[in-house]
């Protein structure tokens, strides 16, 4: 299982900041879309200048022009670009063609999908590298997360792999032992702690634990 | 009715030469979501600076995070901000609250929704200013046009107000002269022509020509 930071609600500045403190010791680096809404692919330019060997994901959240967009930020020096599940498929297969033309990768963002099953397996089919099970922010204070989701999803992808998003917290890691996602994204778990090294280390360690 | 350019596929430069050629012209300049990818609110930003008076809106593409997306947006001048349509209620909410805050507008884009007719009257009923059907770039080659889905929405709306857009053209008019959305949108067929001035003033004329 690998740990992806969300980074979300700073400047690209603050973002390489907060690189230079974890960039050893993360698996993933996400530049958050409201990081995008303001600045663009500015900090995935400075992080991947800086750090060329980590692996930074653009959460761009494609929905339309899948090459367009996606070239846009392949180009800019992302690994991972993301587009949404529910887009059409004509996009998705535009997603898949320009990362493979890149040498990169694709992540779906399940967010705002009924039908998590079917739409899985269409999206497997369609050459996405990892699925993502993602409870929006918005509603995480309803109570909702996204494990369930996760649990139903998994068996049915025979080539993508699993990632899992959605107010993800040190707690929450025994239940993912059992689920075995490749990709698990947490944001403020993270962010909101005083000190990020440790509390990314101290989330890595109990990612290992494996029981 | 009213025309607004997508501009989508230039620098941040070049979007403000292109306002400059016809910011007395055009009702609503849009800075669009591949434009927003690479370089954020930038364009959005300068275009206000030089032309206050223009109304601006951001084709933010808002999915989660309703309130700080928003808020982005509304901040760097954006007159309009756009959240999808299949985003969660909650999400809706939050725009809606952000851009009453800001006095400003939000407009709901309907891309990727197969029940137009009843998640347009929910929206409707949250508040959304403007409800757009969208026909997306990636399937318009599949011969889809978004007319079909404007009159079936249009009689349903209470409150909110139509658009609509993907690949509007000059020969669209007349079918839209029957509808009467409130805003046109239209893209390449301004955008790739030699002459950009003309081009936006014929189809002024022509929605002008209101039989």
């Amino acid at each position: 299982m690998k740990l992806q930071i969300a980074i979300d609600m700073v400047s690209s500045e603050k973002a390489l900041q907060m690189a230079d403190q974890i960039h050893d010791l993360i698996d993933i680096i996400e530049v958050g879309t409201p990081m995008i809404v303001r600045e663009g692919m500015r900090a995935v330019r400075m992080i991947k200048e800086k750090y060329p060997d980590c692996v930074v994901l653009a959460d761009t959240k494609i929905v339309d022009g899948g090459e367009i967009e996606a070239t846009d930020a392949f180009e800019a020096g992302a690994d991972i670009a993301t587009v949404l599940g529910v887009a059409d498929d004509e996009t998705i297969k535009g997603v898949v063609k320009t990362a493979r033309k890149f040498g990169k990768k694709t992540m779906a963002d399940m967010i705002c999908i009924t039908d998590i099953a079917s739409r899985a397996e269409e999206l497997d089919q369609l050459g996405i590298d990892y699925i993502c099970v993602h409870t929006a922010i918005d509603v995480q204070s309803l109570g909702k997360n996204p494990y369930q989701d996760l649990a139903l999803m998994m068996p049915l992808l025979k080539n993508a792999k699993a990632a899992v998003a959605g107010g993800v917290t040190l707690d929450a890691i025994p239940v993912l032992h059992k689920l075995q996602p490749e990709i698990i994204v947490a944001g403020g778990a993270l962010t909101k702690k005083e000190d990020l090294r440790q509390a990314v280390d101290e989330m890595q360690t109990k990612i290992k634990e494996d029981k």
